[in-house]
């Protein structure tokens, strides 16, 4: 492959390109794909393989997340959440794990043994294990204390199959609870900004919730982690790859008022705030009640609701906000970056 | 688990934590390992779990290699090989790869492309895909250019079994090949110093020399690329792994002459210079030629020799070197860092 720079707006990278919005989307459809994608390859935070007589799920994040420490979790909670859920989301059982350290020379290892108390707690929670790892340390001003790689082993069982193309019109879109606390609780330790009632992230495996979706009888169109780029992301995720149109209710999507002050504040749209615990379910409408049913008998999907619906695209495939005034407006990709270093 | 910082000379991390010595076995062992690891778990750059049917290897490294290009390979060379051979030296045959990227604000797009093409041809080359991966971004003086984490899966066939803990008195050392190209290859266009003689890296892909060496018949007791640490810091972990003593012979282990000039200059030991392209193999000495012949019958193992022999230990187990005038010094493992970020 030759490759140039030539349908970038940039010769370089921009925070934009880690932000999950557009920039992300073409970085990743223009010089990553091409060169790694294979014909018939469906993007997706998981792949699914297929090793002798095994189908395994294989996912893998870095996590940058500044600071290192927020209300609700740290960046060890989030290496190994962030990766489980990944594999949550593909359907599978989450089982292995690798961690890879990138330490920054002068980083306290009081600090470093913090995090990873926090990565033993959050494997042992989610039923995983650490089975392999790996130590660089770059010199001072080269790197930001500590960035974690993790990757992960999950198997997938015989008849699941999740997929955006599976999404149909007539289908309902579920959350599992309320969005942005995670994006919040990380901006509000940054640079000294505070709020008078604290968020505390929604960090949290996801792989329980996955379970009893899938379990028997349940046929799962689509489901997907609202992380970087929210809730909004994962929808045109969902119309984009399903060629179908996502119309959600604004008053319907669950935002707790402490989310809701700091965006007003901020001018932040919490529909785009990351959640790092929180996950977005399709599935036909008969099936719905069933759905949400098993998901409120968990604690981390107690607040599941339904928020919209499927409907047959009347152009390439978008999502629409019904607000609370009637009307209705586009959902889009972020096209910049709202929240460096969320995760 | 409580873990204080009382255990480490230092309260912070250091270079040398980075560096495959001394100091980055002991993080390993009195943090990673306590959180991480099971009982009766062997450390290895590659985990070997059963998932169902299956006996996979699964193996991650961090690449943080400064500068990003060297003559013989770049970043995105290394961040391919260093995995595909960390699951070669667990017997595996490796099958797929997940690649994450933490990219610096202000990074050249075109030097990304240059990266993920060399990462394309690597895989080619390697019989892997690259099925998997994630792109965060820092800003600017918050990373350096591109780190690059990858880990791999591979499939382990039955009845392989590599293991240093099977290495025994009687048995021989080899070695694929002249030794330390790549860390003088790096070093050579870091911070301006050049040689006369240009050094090319050693990076090259090893699974099918391992492929070559597992087949049919042949018995491998232990092998191990020689990265981070070089030559010494295999051996140390071959006879403390096994309880054994180590004799190698100096005159009979390979070094290049732009190697050994630039060793000499620089008051480097070439057996502490970091490979990237070159293993140590330990068989019976009944196989050694066997396993000469099956290496030598690979262009990346042409050079192979053997250099040594295991002993019964005397004490715990350590590695002695021969010299050339007849006496014997320990090859003990390094206590601080030589060469930092050589991959």
């Amino acid at each position: 492959m030759t490759w140039c720079s030539a349908p970038f707006e940039s010769r370089t990278v921009q925070l934009a390109h880690g932000g999950g919005g557009r920039a992300m989307k073409r970085l990743i459809d223009r010089m990553f794909l091409p060169a790694f994608a294979a014909a018939g390859d469906v993007p997706h935070d998981s792949a699914v393989c297929v090793l002798g007589s095994e189908r395994i799920a294989f996912t893998t994040d870095s996590f940058v997340v500044s600071p290192l420490f927020f209300p609700g979790g740290d960046i060890g909670t989030l290496a190994v959440v962030g990766t489980v859920n990944d594999l949550a989301m593909a359907g599978a059982v989450p089982r292995v794990l690798s961690a890879a350290f990138i330490l920054e020379e002068g980083f306290l290892l009081d600090d470093l043994g913090r995090v990873v108390e926090s990565m033993r707690r959050s494997a042992e929670e989610c039923g995983v294990r650490i089975v392999t790892g790996d130590t660089k340390v770059v010199p001072r001003g080269k790197g930001d204390g500590v960035f974690i790689t993790t990757a992960g082993i999950g198997t997938v069982a015989e008849g699941v199959l999740v997929h955006p193309g599976r999404v149909v019109a007539g289908d309902v879109v579920l959350v599992s609870g309320d969005l942005g606390r995670h994006g919040i609780a990380v901006l509000s330790v940054r640079d000294g900004i505070a709020f008078d009632s604290p968020v505390s992230s929604d960090c949290a495996p996801l792989h329980r919730l996955t379970g009893a979706l899938c379990a028997g009888g349940l046929d799962v169109h689509f489901m997907r982690d609202a992380t970087r780029g929210g809730l909004a992301s994962v929808l045109n995720e969902c119309a984009e790859g399903a060629r179908v149109d996502v119309v959600v209710e604004e008053s319907g999507i669950p935002v707790s008022d402490g989310v809701a002050c700091a965006c007003e504040l901020l001018g932040f749209d919490p529909l785009y705030v990351a959640c790092e615990g929180r996950m977005v379910v399709v599935v036909s409408a008969a099936e719905a009640n069933e759905a949400l049913g098993r998901m409120r008998s968990l604690p981390e999907g107690r607040g599941a609701v339904c928020i919209g619906e499927v409907r047959e695209a009347r152009g390439r495939g978008q999502v629409a906000l019904r607000t609370r005034y009637g009307t209705e407006r586009r959902l889009d990709l972020l096209s910049g970056e709202q929240l460096p270093r969320i995760c």
